[in-house]
């Protein structure tokens, strides 16, 4: 059985942390003697320097053949004032389509050790365990039409959906529900929108079908509030794009570990695609004091999710945790009592705790 | 010079907060010598029940020929499953768009005596002080088409937006920046809608008009996650009416002081619509433990707002701020060394203060 993965390091701290990701895969692969047959290709910003678009036909046509993705970031302020079609998010936005990565998973979770660099207070955070399951290619990004108007006086944008796009979606949510603590938020704007209200109407349906999971509706404004006085209510939370992008990125700085959560961008039945949470953090790059930790914990999911290999995962998540609970931490993480490690640093302990 | 006010109850703790906020009034009215003329009409689940429709036309024109508007709160459990038009929202959105409130303020600053009431570390909120502007009568809550396809298996809502509905609502932001901080957040996703790309460069037009304000763009997703991580860094944010809706439930928050937060909705150059941040909280309506705060603080902005009486509006918020230094607090707000009142008892000690 082949394990083919594509490397799409992509701009920024990208390359530093995908690297990282692969070293931790290989200690892996020699531990449980697996093999990983390991590509690299360009997307994002290094693809319109090297190719003139943002996600080269090459790029596109070895992820099909993979079995897997890890990306690392794209973007940066040297393309920002490209034309639309030339920026490094179109690479981004163009490969979920491509693969059709309708699922977008984001654990949040905390680790103990870094509870004291949550913005919230410990008694609202702790605790807090929650999975955002945000529909990925469907909504505003994609519909049409997006124009200007009007001689360019007016503008507009589209929120589409399929019935079955938001189907898909919604099984996909409370299947992860029921591997978890079995109660789902649904969030919308069913008091404004026709598409949230037919969102409501298939969540209601399909309930029947998870009986074992508790589902409740939460307007999107009330979710925004509510992930910050009281996260700990939350088990799973689905909600379409545009609402996940917001919700997912709130969520994400919560308990202090922005540095250290993953993603799944998952497709029905064919290729996964794995990256952190984080961004391509443009002002840190090449300096070798990035995070490696959400990379390396996207990398975990990965074989979870594509290869059903729970233990090597396992394995990589408590090497994790252990490294951490020696109190080592990488530059974005204040701990006075902690050591300061490198990207590369960090990644070497790891690998040896694996 | 007439000072006429229309008074919106609405539903749940609205008709108890409205009260109040009239009482008050009457305080300022005796010592600084002017008049107000109150009346009082349905909107809402209340409008529903009495007239068959959340606006009944009576209403609209009683706030159309009024100098202001203080609306209490709609909405509740008993019109949860009525169909769209009968719901109480409708209400809300309908007064909106007949009396064009285009400018949503929303100002979130926290008191200090409240502070250890954020869900928030101290050493975080301390020193917030922000104002959200958002836009209130375009976009995705308005735009056409917004309806099921394909025989009920698509659905779609359009986010549209003329020139001129953003350039006002852009530049009411820029004169509410130059007279606080002059500092101005503009957020969108212009990286994907074409609609924040045209708002992009609204700003950036606009922005030659106000030198003296300093602009930053922020992408919604950021947007939610700075909110949290380092509220001190905004004064005034600007942003379409979703964006709008959910950023500034985030923020409301934020201080921990949500039942003492106002809002003022403006038009071009008619009336003004004031009302608190919170909503119709049914779960505690009739009990007379509801906070008035936020709808009485509503009230001193419609003096400054709509009616130029600065001197009567800040006697209003010195009352407030005495009475809550004094430790005076209602049941939303837990203070183990503080004296708990009642709505009209809070409202006396506010109404004796003046
Ligand atoms: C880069 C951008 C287009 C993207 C999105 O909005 O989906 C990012 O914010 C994300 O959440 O992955
Ligand atoms: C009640 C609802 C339609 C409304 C909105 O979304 O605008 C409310 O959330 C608000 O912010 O005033």
């Amino acid at each position: 059985m082949s394990n083919k993965i594509v490397l799409l390091p992509g701009d920024g701290i990208g390359a530093e942390v995908i690297y990282a990701a692969k070293d931790v895969l290989e200690a892996v692969s020699k531990k449980f003697n697996t093999t990983f047959e390991f590509s690299s290709h360009d997307i994002g910003g290094i693809a319109i320097d090297n190719h003139g678009t943002p996600l080269p036909n090459e790029t596109v046509n070895a992820c099909k053949n993979a079995d897997a993705v890890l990306l690392g970031a794209v973007g940066g302020p040297k393309w920002d004032n490209n034309p639309s079609d030339l920026r490094p998010e179109r690479g981004l936005l163009g490969i979920r389509k491509a693969l059709d990565l309708y699922a977008n998973l984001r654990p949040v979770k905390g680790f103990p050790k870094l509870l004291h660099a949550s913005p919230l207070k410990e008694e609202i955070i702790q605790g807090s365990d929650l999975l955002i399951v945000r529909e990925l290619t469907g909504g505003l990004y994609f519909g049409q039409p997006s124009e200007r108007l009007d001689n360019g006086n007016a503008v507009v944008d589209t929120l589409s959906y399929t019935k079955s796009e938001m189907e898909r979606i919604i099984d996909k949510a409370f299947q992860s529900a029921q591997l978890r603590n079995k109660h789902l938020t649904s969030v919308d704007k069913a008091n404004v929108l026709e598409s949230s209200k037919l969102w409501r109407e298939i969540v209601e349906e399909k309930k029947n079908d998870y009986p074992d999971v508790t589902v409740e509706h939460v307007l999107v404004d009330a979710a925004a509030m509510k992930l910050i006085t009281n996260p700990t209510q939350f088990d799973v939370i689905v909600t379409e794009n545009m609402f996940g992008d917001i919700l997912s990125d709130e969520a994400s700085v919560l308990t202090g570990s922005l540095g250290m959560l993953p993603s799944a961008s998952l497709a029905e039945d064919g290729v996964g695609l794995y990256e952190p949470a984080h961004g391509s953090a443009p002002d840190i790059a090449g300096k070798g004091i990035a995070n490696p930790i959400a990379m390396i914990q996207s990398a975990a999911m990965m074989l979870r999710y594509s290869f059903d290999k729970n233990e090597e995962a396992q394995a990589i998540e408590d090497a994790v945790e252990k490294v951490l609970n020696q109190n080592y931490h990488t530059a974005d993480l204040k701990n006075d009592n902690g050591t300061l490690v490198s990207t590369t640093e960090m990644t070497q302990l790891i690998v040896d705790a694996i």
